[in-house]
């Protein structure tokens, strides 16, 4: 982790240097996200935003590593860090090219407003996508872990991360911009901040960004609720708003009538940097009598030191020499392959995978994801240089006939714009019953899931309505599963889909998978590698029985409140193999424990290993249970393995009606396994887990 | 060639039966493109409308060849046969399949619309791209040779071709549905009509397909002077308008005012199918007194004969055989990369080329056609299964450090929305410094240069204004050129450009190749073959000097009557090796000869030999000269070959100011070389070429 900076740290001294210099027009301008240069003080122009989610995206050719739901589907900390490393890697070798040129626009910078820890609470929030998922732990872990690699260890910060978007922003994307979120105490501190409460305070993230929406009755860029909380935290970077989150204020919230206004709210909130065009207006504020010059001073200090600890300000700093041909190199496509192939989820296999290539004379890669670009790349995307469809990675890695047929079209009833209904059916029947095997390459893509306003939108604003695949979709899975062939389904897709494939024998989640993607799911089904993805959201049965999309009230919603309703739950994923955990040993005193993994099966697998914990005594506590640990391990066939975990105390917390975390003496039970606990994972795959019950003392508080 | 058939065979006496058992209404149903059932007679319901330009398009996976103007720009109609060849197969493979599942829908039938054999008359046309270039006796030889692959050589029809569209219609697109092209019938009969006289006659076409244009006040659709040429010619199929053509006569011809005047203008025409709507109110033009039954009878009557020479009627034909696995299978795929290595034209070349893999360590690949699939396929166009893109395509043969940048929007100021103009440059810049050589790919695609009403139409429905790049890619080749790096420019385009390529060391014309160009491109840049196609269209210098783009007189327009503007000329393409003619001897009695070729060079090549005759003495001789024999030969390093040549009578006739063709007593220059006569060749390429005079009296007629 990089070294904390303080209050004295050369780079604040550094930055109050510089802002005392400047005139208050200045320092206006340098809270702008295109803020213009200062020749006189040796300041550059600066376009603050850039993307880095799964790849620096938008700013011409970047590895593209899969899209950040299928990150966190590895369950992995340790890759996570790799790929942040490479990204915040090409994103210096970029930089170091573009300044040369003097190339200083947007997507060009080192602040990059990624990752996006928002909890995944609705599967039919477009942005899903962008999430680690709907577990606090989880994203905490795998956040922190991204912060890390982004931000880098030394003094200098490698690149500026940014944890977004504060709070409570899921959806729905169609009403953003005026929606108010009614959200309790409870849930906000149970489910919906840890996560910023983990990058801040020990990720050291240098930025937050504030969300479009209210949250109980506040703007999120100007709410004394949230800006509390980060003073607590000790977040020591700068806020940016949403883009043209400020001028909804006044044109779609309705807290303020001018523009004047809206700039003053958000800055009095320390909103440091705007993203849109409100903050052009920040001197008019000030001669309104609306803000003080001491407000745009502070805001600008904050902003120019992120500048200075990115080294801009130095003559030279470490990371100037990275050299431009790490952008998509070798080795990071490399990373993305790995990436990939250990994102995506095994949820069903009746024995049909892996496919055994040399017998298989013909197979049939049929549906409108299987030879697509799009369905490999998600949402806040780069240019990849090469691009492995899962088409392409089957035909590759297979020596038989490969047939394809596009089968209809992602959601249009027909495939050509004057098409009958259904009109690549007859197609895919053909190539279907030509094939030994049937891949079924469905899902969607960022044009009918993503965000509002950046998408084709053919749907709600980018969310869907339900969680079935569209109607043409559904369609070809029914005929074609009805045809009783060896099937597998592929879905790509950043959320929770229901591909009503009880006929299928075996369905892939391949998320979007990035430039790689079609290696890997080809790597995976013909068995070079075991799949070993687990599920960061649950996979709900209905659409029906999910809350309303707009209520923010955690109950029935995620793993940790729901109440059935699961189609494949939260954690969940198949390996081509078979374990045997044993010998569960915990020492309460310690909070930390052991227990033994073996190999019962016949392939090597990476298997991820989870720990729920469920307070059986508290009123405070979670209805179900909360991931507490999670290990992701390779195992050889045979191999047996002790592993050693312990939890920390936070897990055995809880969080009371005024949304303040309690430490209590309190019973706990414990569940140890690849799965959620039995009662679930039993149902679905057999695989057996441990669980334990102790009391513990915790009177910490 | 297919059997001919004639007016006593038994599919014509099997329409008669078949439509002498019809009802009015009946009759009149199957002259909709979307014709009926007739259940009781055993007649389906069938779409007429099918694409198969260079593969079967809008109709699911199939075999996708460079588009048509990279076809005629092999110079070799072995090769076009072949390539149609293929395509009726996968046609008629894709035909049994539907109809096994009972999906009669549109682009599922046999009736092809395809090929368009319109004079590519001014460079800005958009769908200038479809055809086979300027010179009607090169359209003529290739589209024959395309039609008898395209229909077979046995009774039954493997597919019935169009010869489209009939005739003069050339844009502009932006007002072909209400434009009155003025043709002379000098023009006319010299240029416009050869080709389409050449698929009747020699070519047995089975469809005629009018123009949306009128020609000299007429509809194309509904023009005596053009029906009465098809009678003259002893047309022996069926007519159909272009889409929605018919409704155009009184939307935006103004020729009629009610759509019952509009069906019964063309149906009096002998226009026997409608693709649109108007024909839906044939037998309200029966009542209003406008049509006999007869006209409709007759019409009926040969479009059911087409269908029963496809052997649609019969219990079985031969071609119902044929088995899906033909559709995009490995020796069709491996034709769209002959096709797309003989296509491609070396425009210029310092010696740059061919690039010696082993030395080079370091290729920057940019561009906005760089990573294209639309770079590929052009307009009309099917579901490949697999696409090489140019950067694909160097990346799979070259072991060294490939650097990809897009540099710059296909067409707009910025790559990115929020961009700022050339948002792209530095990182092209950065790329190109890092590598020992600069491939550029740019050009354009369908999406600016193709059909009004198809495309994005950024510019002008499908049509260009001018002959440069989009001003996004200008400043790309300005700046990249200006850091005299060793440069390939690669236009992937399906018209004359002018990269103002002046300081890069080698430029080549890619077309739009079709599924496998990346490849192509790959094995002529690294020497695996040497190129060998030639332009089938002039290159012009400015398109100031051009005529007006609605002007249809030929005067100053292609090689034949030019008065200079020329970048590359017709005919025009350089290889990798050198070859020298000698020995030309010709006998004026038999119009026949023979002459030698050496290959001097050091490498084996493909190389197209040309002849071009100039009257020198008739009044109504061709400003320059005309094609009037080519062939495409292999020719090994230091080997010598003879090649014989004949001539066709009409290479030596006139057409006079009364449309009328005359064989006369004239003195003529014949020239034979690997380009046009020396005047041109010379001044571009050294290459040698060889000349003769010789006077003939030709008193045929």
């Amino acid at each position: 982790m990089r070294k904390p900076n303080n209050k004295s740290d050369k780079y604040h001294l550094m930055a109050i240097e510089l802002v005392n210099k400047m005139t208050l027009e200045e320092k206006a301008s340098q809270l702008k996200y295109n803020s213009p240069s200062i020749e006189r003080l040796g300041i550059n122009d600066y376009n603050w935003w850039n993307e880095s989610l799964h790849g620096i995206a938008r700013s011409g050719t970047a590895t593209m590593f899969p899209q950040a739901i299928g990150l966190s589907a590895t369950f992995d900390t340790e890759l996570l860090y790799r790929v942040a490393d490479a990204i915040s890697t090409e994103a210096r070798a970029k930089y170091n090219q573009s300044v040369k040129y003097n190339d200083r626009g947007i997507y060009k910078g080192l602040t990059m407003w990624s990752p996006n820890i928002n909890i995944f609470r609705d599967p039919r929030w477009g942005r899903g996508q962008e999430t680690y998922g709907e577990c606090p732990y989880l994203t905490s872990n795998l956040a922190l872990a991204y912060i890390n690699g982004l931000q880098g260890d030394k003094e200098i910060l490698k690149v500026a991360g940014t944890a977004k978007h504060f709070a409570c922003h899921s959806g729905p994307e169609s009403i953003r911009h005026s929606f108010n979120a009614q959200v309790s105490l409870k849930d906000m501190n149970e489910t919906y901040l840890p996560s910023f409460e983990t990058l801040v305070k020990k990720g050291k993230v240098e930025s937050v960004m504030g969300a479009y929406n209210r949250i109980n009755g506040e703007a999120a860029c100007a709410s004394k609720y949230l800006i509390n909380k980060l003073s607590e935290w000790n977040f020591d970077g700068y806020f940016v708003s949403d883009c043209w989150a400020i001028r909804d204020f006044h044109t779609s919230h309705n807290l303020t009538t001018t523009i004047e206004e809206s700039a003053a709210l958000a800055l009095k909130h320390r909103c440091d940097c705007n993203c849109g065009d409100s903050y052009e207006h920040l001197v008019l504020a000030y001669e309104q009598g609306l803000i003080e010059e001491n407000d745009i001073t502070e805001s600008a200090k904050r902003l120019i030191r992120t500048r200075a600890r990115l080294g801009m300000f130095d003559e030279y700093c470490e990371y100037d020499s990275i050299g431009y041909e790490v952008v998509s190199c070798d080795k990071h496509k490399n990373l993305s392959l790995e990436s990939a192939q250990k994102s995506m989820v095994l949820l069903k296999n009746n024995g049909l995978l892996p496919l055994n290539k040399n017998v298989i004379k013909s197979i049939a890669v049929i549906g409108p994801n299987a030879n697509s670009i799009d369905a490999l790349r998600g949402n806040y995307y780069g240019n990849a240089d090469e691009y492995i469809t899962f088409l392409d990675g089957i035909r590759n890695e297979f020596n038989g006939r490969v047939y394809y047929s596009q089968g209809c079209h992602l959601f249009k009833d027909s495939i050509q714009p004057l098409g009958e209904i259904n009109d690549g059916i007859s197609e895919a029947l053909t190539v279907a019953s030509l094939s030994e095997v049937v891949i079924l390459c469905l899902g969607l893509d960022a044009t009918i899931e993503g965000e509002e306003g950046d998408t084709g939108n053919a749907f709600a604003s980018g969310d869907k309505t339900d969680l079935l695949l569209p109607k043409s979709q559904r369609t070809l899975v029914k005929r074609i599963l009805e045809m009783n062939k060896p099937t597998i389904i592929v879905l790509a897709a950043g959320s929770s889909l229901n591909p009503l494939g009880e006929l299928a024998d075996s369905i892939i989640q391949a998320w979007y998978p990035g430039q790689m993607g079609g290696k890997a799911l080809a790597d995976i089904i013909f068995g070079k590698i075991s799949p070993s993805g687990k599920l960061p959201v649950t996979f709900y049965e209905k659409s029906e029985k999910l809350p309303e999309f707009t209520d923010y009230s955690m109950i029935n919603r995620t793993y940790r409140y729901l109440e059935g309703n699961v189609l494949y739950p939260f954690g969940f994923g198949l390996t081509y193999s078979n374990v045997k955990l044993s010998d569960l040993y915990f020492d309460k005193s310690t909070l930390s424990g052991s227990f033994n993994i073996k190999n019962e099966g016949n392939y090597n697998i990476d298997e991820v290993l989870q720990i729920y914990i469920k307070n059986e005594s508290s009123t405070f506590a979670v209805k179900n249970y909360s991931l507490c640990w999670f290990k992701r391990v390779n195992i050889m066939i045979e191999e047996e393995l002790k592993v050693d975990f312990s939890l920390s105390v936070e897990s055995l917390s809880v969080v009371n009606d005024n949304g303040l975390r309690e430490y209590n003496n309190d019973i706990y039970s414990l569940f140890v396994g690849v799965s959620q606990p039995d009662e679930l994972s039993l149902l679905l795959s057999g695989v057996k887990s441990l669980s334990t019950r102790f009391e513990v003392s915790l009177n910490i508080m």
